[in-house]
Formats: structure tokens, C-alpha cells, sequence
């Protein structure tokens, strides 16, 4: 009854293999995202005009994010009321209030910023873009330009979070952990550190945790404004 | 392999009962829709803050509107290139550098003011909202919140859209046909007809279009920048 079955059209490779540190929503962290259509829509005329928009949607699926708990019962994978972190984890919003992943259909919503798009020999037209907040390897369903006459409501009121932008960590980033990160990293780390990736109901200053970003393992502990990075190792080890 | 099956999770009643008059985007025609969410979703906690957000997005399916071709022969029901009506008809663009209906996975996107909410015995939470371009019964797979900080890009560039903002068309409406159409509905109809709802690479002023709008049958003629409303009858006539 009006099922609707979406296939990936691409995969977006990111710089972040695992669900904590992404940015919770696009835009917030200057990161740079490819994408890669599948053979059947790796096709040049299929962007055609496309270079001429400076934002476009994604629309993709939270397959790498999704609660355990349905695989083993077999419950819905949603509830009536989450908990989104921009109101501290500890007060409910109804789901379709906030862009949660535990919905009832699985499907995210981003607009990137469009930087260029390359033709590669191999996959066709691949497209460049900054600002996602999309893990490593998640399936798009559709691009779409971004249409400022129709998306762009800057007056819009934003409900809870209006009144939830918290003021940025201040980050501590010693120069001789620094030049352990490729340098075009670097911004991209401070800009997910700064948003604090922390969950927002945590605030314990001996606790040292650890994201995986571009292929490195970031170490940092906090101290109320203060993010400390500790450490950097490659993912390998 | 990554395939996601969508369920709708509401329907959407609004005053395009066809696909000829529905405006081309969100936003352009201010008409009211109704949305009434499937049983199993029709939760009051599950909207629970929405009321404080004055736009929602809606991604939703053109299960109305495509292409018959697909049945008969099985073949796919997109091709790499469509020809947007913004650039008049006989251009054609990218699939995914347009929001045309003809794509691999045939979801919509649509922002919508979100007017109120009410709660009705029998059907739950229900959205009144504004602005929809959406056929009426279309089918809901995710409502989520329109975040002004992540969504509004003002000054993005809209590709072709950016060239193509046509002059409204200047409406004739006698008032002795205009006491015919309910008192509310007179300024989204007229919201439509400015925007001109015809194919665009059609010009042809002796013809007689028929729009079915709010439940009456509108017959217009144009001539240039003017369009003449010559007739309202009830649907059912």
C-alpha cells in the first residue's frame, strides 16, 4: 500500500568511519565529502547543469545508525518522543519535531555546499562537497539541487533549537600533535571538536575519549570551555 | 543491498485532486493541505514540539505522477536528461540538477508552513499547513522540522533557476464567477493561475485550459501576460 522501495543511487566517503564525531547537522564542520554514483547513474549527463548550484540535498539512509535492539526483537526501530541532544538528552521531543535517525522511515536530510564535480575514467561523475554529516560509506537516495527561491527560509522560526546554540569549546591543539594530521584535516578536527561531539548529557572532566577522523585516532579530554587533544594515532594501530 | 522500503507514515489532502495546476514548487501558491497521519503514527507525543517550528519538511512520494511508460514495458521509469518547465520545455538538464518527478527513486521534497496543529478525536494529531505542492491524497514518508541554521542558504546560487523567474500572468476574474469558488480559496487559485500552470512551450491563446481546483472545474484562456477566467463549474458537473 504506497510502499515505496528506494535503491542507492551513490555512497558518500567521509572522513568519519564511526558514528561519534559526526557533525549533528550539515554544515556545522567544514569537512570534505565525495560522492560516488552506482554504475547505473554514474552518468555525465545525468549532473548535467548540476555545477551551477552552489547547495545540494542529499536525501540518504541512517544504515549504519540504527538501534540494535530491532534486529534482536524484532520492535519498531522508532518511538513516539527522542531525546535530541540540543536539549541536554534529557528532555523528549516528539520524533518528527527533530531530525533523530529513529523514525519511523530511516531517511536523513542534508543540504551540502557543492564544491566542484570531477569526471574520474572509473565512476563517472564524482561530487566534491563540504559540510556533511554523514558517516563513512552511507547510501544516497537522491540529489537534488538546492532551489533558494523555495528551501531558503531564513526567518523561520527553529523551534528548541533556537534556543539551545551552545557557545563553541575552545580547543587546545599542541603543534606537535598537529602536524600529525594532514594539514587540509586540520580545520575540519577543530570544527568537530569545537560543536563538541561529546553526548550532551556527559560532563566529566577526567574522562578522555577517543573519535576516529580521517583515518586517525583523536585522544581528548575537556574541562568545562576547554577541549585538550591528547593524542593522535593513525587508525591502524 | 542498502535498499530501503518506505512506509507511508501520513497522507496529504489538498486542493489539486490532478496533476495540471499543482504549483511547480513549494511555497509559490498559498493554498492550504491537510495532513493526517496513518493510524499507527497518529500520536499526539510524536509531534510533540513541532507546533514551534513555523516550516516542516515533508519527503513524500509522486506516487500520482509518473510516467505510464513504466508499466507497460518495465522499463526504468527515469532518464539521465528531463526538460524542466523553467527552462521552458526545450532544454534539457540533468535529472539530479532538477526536482523533476522522473528520477530513480521517486521521492519529493517540499518545505511547508506549518499553520497549526490540531488534535481530532478520530484522526489524531492533524498539520494544517500552507503552500503545498502536492497532489491531494499524496502519500507522507517522513516529516521533519525546517532548521533555519542548517537549511537556509539564502544566497545559494540556483542554477538555471536563477534565469528563468517569469513575470506573473495578470488575472482576470469577473466577480460573477468569483462568488462561485468558496471565499478561501479565491487567492490560492489565483496564486496558481499567476504562476501559470500551462506547459510552458505552450502559447497558444484560442485554446481553453480546464484546472480542477478545490473541488470546482476552472476553464481559463490566455493571451500573453493575461489570463482570462471564463467559467467555474462544481466538479461533479
Amino acid at each position: 500500500m504506497n510502499e515505496l522501495v528506494l535503491k542507492p543511487i551513490a555512497y558518500i566517503r567521509t572522513d568519519f568511519p564511526e558514528k561519534f564525531g559526526i557533525p549533528r547537522q550539515s554544515g556545522l564542520a567544514d569537512t570534505v565529502g565525495t560522492i560516488v554514483f552506482e554504475k547505473e547513474y554514474g552518468i555525465r549527463e545525468a549532473v548535467r547543469g548540476l555545477e551551477e548550484f552552489s547547495f545540494i540535498w542529499l536525501i540518504w539512509g541512517f544504515s549504519g545508525n540504527r538501534r540494535k535492539s530491532s534486529d534482536k526483537d524484532g520492535s519498531p526501530d522508532w518511538r513516539p518522543t527522542v531525546r535530541p541532544p540540543r536539549l541536554g538528552g534529557n528532555t523528549r521531543a516528539g520524533v518528527f519535531a527533530t531530525r533523530s535517525p529513529f523514525r519511523p522511515n530511516p531517511v536523513g536530510l542534508s543540504s551540502v555546499r557543492l564544491e566542484k564535480i570531477e569526471f574520474r575514467p572509473d565512476d563517472g561523475p564524482v561530487l566534491i562537497v563540504r559540510g556533511a554529516d554523514l558517516m563513512d560509506g552511507t547510501p544516497i537516495y537522491d540529489i537534488k539541487p538546492y532551489l533558494p527561491y523555495a528551501d531558503s527560509h531564513p526567518d523561520a522560526k527553529g523551534g528548541f533549537t533556537d534556543r539551545t546554540i551552545q557557545a563553541p569549546l575552545r580547543i587546545h591543539f599542541p603543534e606537535e600533535l598537529r602536524v600529525l594530521l594532514p594539514e587540509e584535516k586540520v580545520s575540519g578536527l577543530m570544527d568537530v571538536l569545537r560543536e563538541d561531539p561529546r553526548p550532551s548529557y556527559q560532563d566529566d572532566p577526567g574522562r578522555i575519549y577517543g573519535l576516529s577522523y580521517a583515518g586517525r585516532n583523536i585522544r581528548f579530554r575537556t574541562d568545562g570551555h576547554d577541549l585538550y587533544i591528547i593524542d593522535i594515532t593513525s587508525a591502524g594501530n
